[in-house]
């Protein structure tokens, strides 16, 4: 079949490309920063570097129960030929003495290693060690974990349990945490009934609201609804103003393809400068994306079918809300898997294949989830990734290696 | 050097062992069920089964923006010998004719396929087709992404932004999850001071209680903290049951070696039937774990060490927490890649190596975040995710391949 477009798009632009002449367009104001305490920054994001106030240990600490000793005095002990040493209660170990301690405790002054309660016998005022030990053996050296003015966490840090606690550990009580970005949710169409509306004959519930919601959300950024517009360019341009000043990226569904219904794109067009800088990208699903800005905030237009609105947030507007956030990368957890059979590709258009990856006898394979349209969300609940199939390949081989890019748990 | 235990753990149980004794002892009540909004559903897990109530897509409707045909009318048409057909205004199509539809409008009677729009030209009251579409082309049929009555989500699923989409989809308003389980979190130690307070000499902050927090919020659970407890049998007591009067697991961290401060297992123990059942573990970090039950909840009791007590939780409570929740697998995300340099592992023991795992030219590579002790939270902070080694390997192999399970994303 030859390719003709009477009306479509004059040309598509490849992936690449749009995302390079979105990112030179867009020149965002820099989110917010908030002070909040550590015990409220779990998921939220560094806003700047954070340097140890102390070092970590603070002090020169026993890692074990047992008993601070001199190592020289343990030189050549062992089960079968003990050393004896003297118990002492003092803050300082002499030559001779050991003095217990617990996981924690400050070593004792003059003492340099730890020998480990299991290994040793004790009599009223007499230790018997069973082994020897080195300098510095079970001792955790003052600044071992880091030392003052060292960088705890760096800015554009997603935070993690253990940073928390590393935090914490430091006497760190407040972080500087980047604001969440907000991002305002419309959808568009005649055809939409909001959830819960009794659903007259022909009419769809608006789904993808929920499904960039929720993508937002996974991101660390606040999702604002601002309803279904009518398939109207006032209706639409209102709802887009109305999200341009209260958020900080806007993302439409619906009304992207180009007949009349193709709205949105026209809408952004009119309401300003530089308005939609990309539209049309080689891309399947999500062919119909259009990338705009306005008010130097991010739009971005999105196909009302909800796997190719999926891809269309997970191409473009994924990586800039994790850059308005300061976020350079965070990518998809990735597994190198063999494709379980041949799947055709579309030259000249990125592909985004949904798979289901699975570990197989110490080997992880990737089943191309059988899918027709961009519509069903079945092709998403049956995956748990996705493989990129790139714009020269005609298709991809059966027993290839791919990446997939998880989205879900892997597979039993 | 000789092993010698003459105090100490009499045996070590392995890692598989510890569970299934635990898992096997352990019988826990379900948890309640909670009716919940859709919207309110993201990341939460199903309680049970939900099937679709309506056929999606409830009508045959149009995949795209174009005109519905007879797809036999269309036959042989090409770009350069297109085909006439006749508009019409109704909602049926009868032989030669066409009607205008937009994607997700209701596929008009008669008609079976749908033209899309840039593959046609218009007259006032004709369409040329340029193309020949085949009986069901641009339709999404009846049912196609799910029939009345099919399984949409599982009972024992994470929802993801795309479930939630779908359960809107089918009009799904409430969606029955599993209460989220309450975690009672100790902390024990004579040493320890609540961040914030004026640290005096010789103490340390506890961290443990933030790095536990966050670990439980990641799986869904919500942390009840129950403060810290004195190296004392009576406070220690005192609050494990506060704990297990209000929560449905206990997590505890310090007082577990085995020294005089081996306070908590002992507790335990006294408390009730079975108490501890497995104390003392073949894993390194974590060695001095305790896996008790109380009242038919799980009692974990892990070391003070951080990172020790992360692999704790990791190999312990996480599957427990999971499985209370009704998940039977919900693994981390793993990547197979070559490790940089030769490990050492201890022969009896499974060894949680942390690691860097990274891409380079195109090959995932895994390099040991070197560290001496199990106290470095910057061994944490520097590993995005942790090999196994297992107990019958004396170390693993540079350029041997490792699984490695990814607690961050991938690094640069």
């Amino acid at each position: 079949m030859v390719l003709v477009r009477l009306k479509g798009f004059e040309k598509l632009t490849n992936v690449d490309e749009a995302l390079s002449i979105f990112f030179k367009a867009l020149k965002p104001k820099r989110l917010g920063i908030q002070r909040i305490l550590v015990d409220d920054a779990l998921g939220r994001v560094t806003a700047e570097d954070t340097a140890a106030p102390v070092d970590l240990p603070s002090f020169d600490r026993s890692a074990v129960d047992g008993y601070a000793v001199r190592a020289e005095d343990t030189f050549a002990a062992s089960q079968f030929k003990p050393k004896t040493l003297r118990f002492t209660q003092k803050n300082s170990v002499n030559r001779g003495q050991a003095r217990q301690v617990w996981t924690g405790n400050p070593l004792p002054k003059g003492s340099d290693a730890v020998i480990m309660l299991e290994y040793t016998r004790t009599t009223r005022n007499q230790l018997q060690t069973l082994i020897a030990v080195t300098p510095g053996e079970n001792v955790s050296k003052k600044s071992e974990d880091i030392s003052e003015g060292e960088i705890v966490v760096r800015a554009g840090m997603r935070l993690q349990p253990y940073h928390i606690g590393f935090l914490a550990a430091l006497g760190i009580i407040y972080v500087n945490v980047v604001e969440k970005p907000k991002v305002a949710i419309l959808s568009t169409g005649n055809e939409l009934v909001e959830l819960g509306k009794k659903p007259r004959r022909n009419k769809i519930v608006n789904s993808n609201r929920f499904v960039i919601e929720g993508l937002c959300r996974e991101l660390g950024a606040e999702p604002v609804y601002l309803g279904i517009a009518k398939d109207d360019e006032k209706d639409i341009g209102a709802r887009i103003l109305e999200g341009l000043e209260d958020a900080d990226v806007v993302v439409t569904t619906g009304g992207t393809s180009v007949g009349v219904a193709d709205l949105v794109p026209i809408v952004v067009n009119k309401m300003g400068k530089p308005g939609v800088v990309v539209h049309g990208v080689a891309v399947r699903p999500g062919m119909p994306t259009a990338l705009g800005i306005l008010k130097s905030k991010p739009i971005f237009v999105l196909s009302g079918n909800p796997v190719a609105a999926i891809v269309g947030f997970e191409v473009f507007a994924r990586p800039t809300i994790l850059r308005l956030q300061g976020i350079e990368h965070e990518s998809r957890p990735v597994v190198k898997a063999q494709l379980a059979k041949r799947v055709a590709g579309v030259l000249g258009r990125r592909v985004y294949l949904r798979v289901k990856a699975f570990e197989k006898a110490g080997e992880f394979v990737a089943e191309p989830v059988h899918t027709k349209g961009s519509s069903l969300y079945s092709s998403m609940t049956r995956a748990n990734g996705y493989v990129v199939i790139p714009e020269d390949r005609e298709g991809l081989e059966k027993g290839e290696t791919v990446h997939v890019h998880l989205f879900s748990s892997l597979a039993d």
